[in-house]
């Protein structure tokens, strides 16, 4: 037991507490017949929690960790910290780079050493606690050698080395046992079209992420493979722009019935889209995976990577969530950094700890609206008039067809009211 | 002859001239072996030209023209004035929306009527006059009836209304040897996710793009079928958001090899892209058609459609369709309104002229570019590691066999400078 | 008793209904000793609700009222029904532009006698109506005259008009008892740069607003003068950008003691900022007046002057209205229009009864908050170091003394955890 | 003499030469009556010249210079370096922050002797040189003590600490020869308003300049004491947010006589603005000072620091500069960084180099505009009705006054076209 987390008890569900508690979030509430930890699988993110050091462009470190530095001494204490977390907080599932839990290498090969020791360090831990692997990822952004792409990079001793990476990742996810594996590529896009063969680096993308796939079968992993979009930053253009982008992406490279979305709030919002568009276009095309619970700042043009804050806006996520089935091997990470002045332990805890109170705040408000019914009742309304066989058949058809109705019938169609501030008053009633 | 345009001569090239003259713009002035008319295939829109009263959210009608109304003596001295626009400024091209060109009627039907005279009567004008056919499109967003949507409709009847609309426009397209056919979708989203079935929709508007496309092989259109990328604006969120949700949205509907792009630089900015990184894109997938060169304001949150005056970009604008291999039936549209503050018909002519000067210049830089080859032999020497066959191996070979290079060999892969201030300072030479 | 509303009574509090009622707002219930009704005090806009037909950049009108066109019946018409949803909502105040309630004459004299007429007209109607006026506002933006501005015109008969509309606007809020005159210059500002000569506009704009002032003095209007601040639209710059830009150009021509605040969300968001700076800006320079609460979609860039719906954000509003003492003559407007697809009569009182709901939580939560005290004592907390005598002697003092303590001293001060997330949880308790 | 920039002799104005060369900017070349460089006044940043290591939010350091470290020799190694570059840039200025040049001590009085050595040692670099100081600033936001503000900082003890260090860098300024003093306040701002007393920071930062002001008095510090506003970033809001509300501030200190703008492109695009917008407001307000000629990329939402490469742009920007009388203490700074990918020290060079080169293009440009004179006479001609005393009686009349005219004299003020096109067209002359 470190002393990092000294005078911080389990948190418990305690609505009345005046203390760190849980206001709404009790594991095993039950939602429409799941429990709620079922339901929100939640994960804590090791790289935002423990790796980030606190910089933004024009400051460095803030946060000072007892764990900071590059030994393997080091990197145990920040596993042990790590589940002291998870144990405070009862969260089922953590997530990690192999960057945020060993110490980078001089060489390749150091490197892999370093993970795979601390890999089999982790799994130890995770034998005395109830915390599993949501999902493991390959870092391929940070180190200077991918500073021009990974897969995407014009050096192709680079995207060796990508490869060997997320090999070693994905050997590494199955052996804890991990439910999925995800590829974020902050750094699979360009700074310039001036340098760039756009047309080869998709291309490079497209085959790295089929290998990828084929290797998850060669290995018999079977959780999900996941792409997590992002529009830009730090790359200027990101070729994982968002979820209809990979959703064009997995096609022509014949992925679609592979990969899945990871979708983050705060990506979204940088891609010009609300969350809940994202979730329902990944569900509405059958790649719906799993979310990075974090938002951005509607007022800052980056990635804020905050802890949700807005119950009325999670709701919505969660009412999207539901409809698509909930998770199955997905979950709710928060994949979600402290304020850089949030310096003191408790802050971890508590925006963990207020973050997992709006989600279950959100859940049970989309819980209660699909139960009520109304707004799935108005929307099936709305479209009412495509269910006559006519309609249909309407599409089975020709264009000419459907235009020689017009005249024939001398339809004169009149708008109708879409209530959307009616339908708004029926959310509020929720939240 | 009206009189609209008086004492405004066709305009000449004529570099030092101190009146209205094309100082960069000749028509036949031969860049890399190929006339500048017809590189840049220029079109000016009927709708913005002459349909738009000058409004904006704050203000209504600016503009007076002797045309505005709604009868049809009123259509035909439009065209009237719209042919001797396209004479003055030498445009070998036009656009229309059915709704500039012809008086809505009570009826489907008589619009129709309105639709087929005024058609015959362009055709006409257009028998003694040089200017073309660029490409016809429907208006499916200005009537109330399309506030919910064309083809997305929750109403089939408006969905019937919207292919009985694109199919008088194709025939009409059709009939004036157009060489493309447009579809923009500007209803074709949502102004909510809680009244919208979006799943539902999407299949509608793939349905009706095949209907589309299968009756341009029916009645033997040999133009191109081009859809034109929109994020938002109307629509608080667009389907065809952007080249690339455009691309997945065509590979799911079996539509790849039929459609095309009309990508316009004002959509790509708002969409978060540059204009040039639109075009690479579609050139990438095959998908590139034609432009809209019409641009943003970037400190306007909205579609400005101002005309062109940037020459750094525009010369990246026509790197990026040379590259592609230039315009087959697709051309240089500009989708542009003059702002609505210059009211004098002097306005109208200045802004096509200047906008068709400033793409001269960036064409002819763009080709000085190509022709130089430096930035292309700095963009192939970057990426020249992969023309081994070594590399190009590591690509049909799997993930375990790329990684196992990589400690094999000690690899230790060392960044190279991406050149991009040198590469931007190259460009400056040209432009 | 027009058959607009038919079928719709006055909306009740009642909690439990499910009919349309106020499940939250109730004018009477106490909040921090003070009548809802009175810490709110709501009104509707007549320009959104009663004369904006439907419209935006693509699409003409939506509504159909039977009050629309130009005749006095019709403008009496429009006054009935507006006042029959004053009675409806019991909102008890309403808000005009001279445009709104008036049909535009063939001159400006006409037009001037159509407004006394019909405010006459209103001033009969609020004799049997517990609706008051809560301020009266020129419109200088719609009409072509103004394009180009109204006191910043580069053509002085258009500021000699304005300021005829404002005096006629001025004189008529003083007879219908108005409790505020506001300014909003919409086309206060440029289109572009190169036309404009920006000094002599805003001495211009600076000039009339001094007359504005003096002229409330000369006629002993007792109501504040109001500035509503907007960044751009529908001009691409506004003079009147931000709460801090209007602040500089009030202490540049003196009025700073004469004019007060209108501040907007959406005007806020559209400037890159929150709703709460603007509030807190205006409160701590002592200028802050009245709230246009209204909000704008954070993923369009442009106003779109939406009815509020988010309870946790417009509870920090008015967290800050309270902490700057409450309004005096000022109150919460809904400056907010439907979507132009909400055409419905019952949507206009769904849309104004919901946002008085959101807002009769969101002053509940405020009430709360400051109650309960743990925001302030966290804040206060925060800088008690600089209670110290010792601490306001430096700021008294001169650059060099403070410096001499560094050294002196030894100081080596020590950062201190910002609480970020803590405080935002501790908000997430009360909405 | 290092070998850093081995190989790379000083630049030549040679506009022919296919090597590195300037092709554009003649330092002797005279404009308008002045040498260039006397016009341009370019001065190259040690911040990001020198001591930015290439980190962004995703990645670490990219560049390996051999100065990297913190001890004096290598602050000395920098400083040779740095005197490299100007000379084979043959700038005539030179900026730095104290954290540039000197390594942090372990005290405030280890880091004060550091600087004053460092600066003696730059003071001899001078004297053999003609590179002299632009203008000097302290770095009061990188490290974690200035989190939380400088000025503005809950701890009274960071006040002290913040005026202790731009003492010693006003007074090293001042033995510097330099011309200006800048404060730029990255951290005088907030994260989140809920721990934030606005009204006391703004106090603390007002009388913290009273005082920069003041002690600039007591030692005699000819130069100018400049503020470098920016909207947000690093703080969520920053207090100096543009021209605008800096004004507003000096207003409300009574400083508006003694401090001036130094006003970045950058920073002008992430308030909303154009560059030239803000360059014309602070001249209109006489406040206008200085420039950092650094661009933002219009795609990403954060402080790019590009160097310009945009002829167009950076014209306008100095038709502004020249309109306001050009530079007197003030010049063209780059406070611009290469792209993190920009590895190798000719990029360092290319990068100004490409830069010095558009901005004599853009000098020359605006001087050809001035020059012909069509711009200006147009914009007069546009104001011209003001120039009667007729319409200059009006402003100093009453708004009744004003009014009367309107029904006496029959009014009715036709708009006239703004002619933005036709001035747009004429820039394009010369550019
Ligand atoms: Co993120
Ligand atoms: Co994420
Ligand atoms: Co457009
Ligand atoms: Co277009
Ligand atoms: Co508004
Ligand atoms: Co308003
Ligand atoms: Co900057
Ligand atoms: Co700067």
């Amino acid at each position: 037991m470190t002393d990092f987390f000294k005078g911080i008890a389990p948190l418990q569900f305690d609505p009345a507490s005046s203390e760190l508690a849980f206001r709404h979030y009790d594991a095993d509430e039950v939602v429409l017949g799941k429990r709620m930890e079922d339901h929100l699988r939640f994960a804590a993110a090791w790289w935002h929690s423990f790796a980030w050091p606190g910089g933004d462009p024009f400051g460095g470190q803030t946060f000072e960790r007892p764990w900071f530095g590059d030994t393997m001494d080091l990197a145990r204490l920040k596993a042990d910290v790590a589940f002291e977390m998870f144990d405070i907080l009862n969260v089922p599932f953590f997530c990690w780079h192999d960057a945020d839990i060993r110490p980078e290498g001089a060489s390749f090969a150091e490197s892999r050493r370093n993970f795979e020791e601390i890999v089999d360090y982790i799994i130890g831990k995770m034998e005395g606690s109830k915390t599993k692997l949501l999902w493991g990822t390959a870092n391929l952004f940070s180190h200077r050698r991918f500073m021009a792409g990974a897969a995407t990079n014009p050096d192709p001793d680079i995207f060796a080395w990508s490869a060997a990476t997320v090999k070693s990742c994905l050997d590494a996810t199955q052996k804890m046992g991990g439910q999925n594996y995800v590829l974020w590529g902050g750094r699979e896009g360009y700074e310039t079209l001036l340098n760039t063969d756009l047309k080869r680096e998709r291309q490079q993308a497209g085959r790295f992420l089929q290998m990828v796939v084929e290797y998850k079968h060669k290995i018999g992993f079977k959780g999900a493979i996941l792409v997590e979009p992002k529009p830009q930053e730090p790359s200027k253009h990101q070729y994982d722009f968002d979820v209809a982008t990979v959703y064009g992406f997995l096609k022509e490279f014949g992925l679609e019935g592979e990969v899945q979305m990871n979708i983050e709030q705060g990506h979204a919002i940088l891609a010009g889209h609300s969350f809940e568009h994202e979730l329902a276009l990944a569900a509405s095309l059958g790649i719906f995976g799993s979310i990075d619970m974090n938002r951005n700042d509607y007022q800052s043009g980056w990635d804020t990577d905050q802890f949700p804050n807005n119950v009325p806006e999670v709701a919505l996520t969660y009412y999207e969530v539901l409809k698509a089935g909930g998770f199955t091997t997905g979950g709710t990470n928060f994949d979600a950094k402290l304020r850089r002045q949030s310096l003191d332990p408790v802050d971890l805890i508590a925006g963990h700890a207020g973050a997992m109170d709006v989600c279950a705040r959100g859940l049970k408000a989309a819980a209660a609206m699909l139960e009520d019914g109304t707004l799935e009742a108005m929307r099936a309304e709305r479209y009412a008039g495509w269910d006559s066989a006519e309609a249909q058949a309407m599409l089975t058809g020709d264009l000419a067809g459907a235009a020689a109705r017009v005249e024939a019938e001398g339809l004169d169609p009149q708008p109708r009211s879409g209530r959307q501030e009616i339908l708004e008053n029926i959310v509020n009633r929720f939240v």
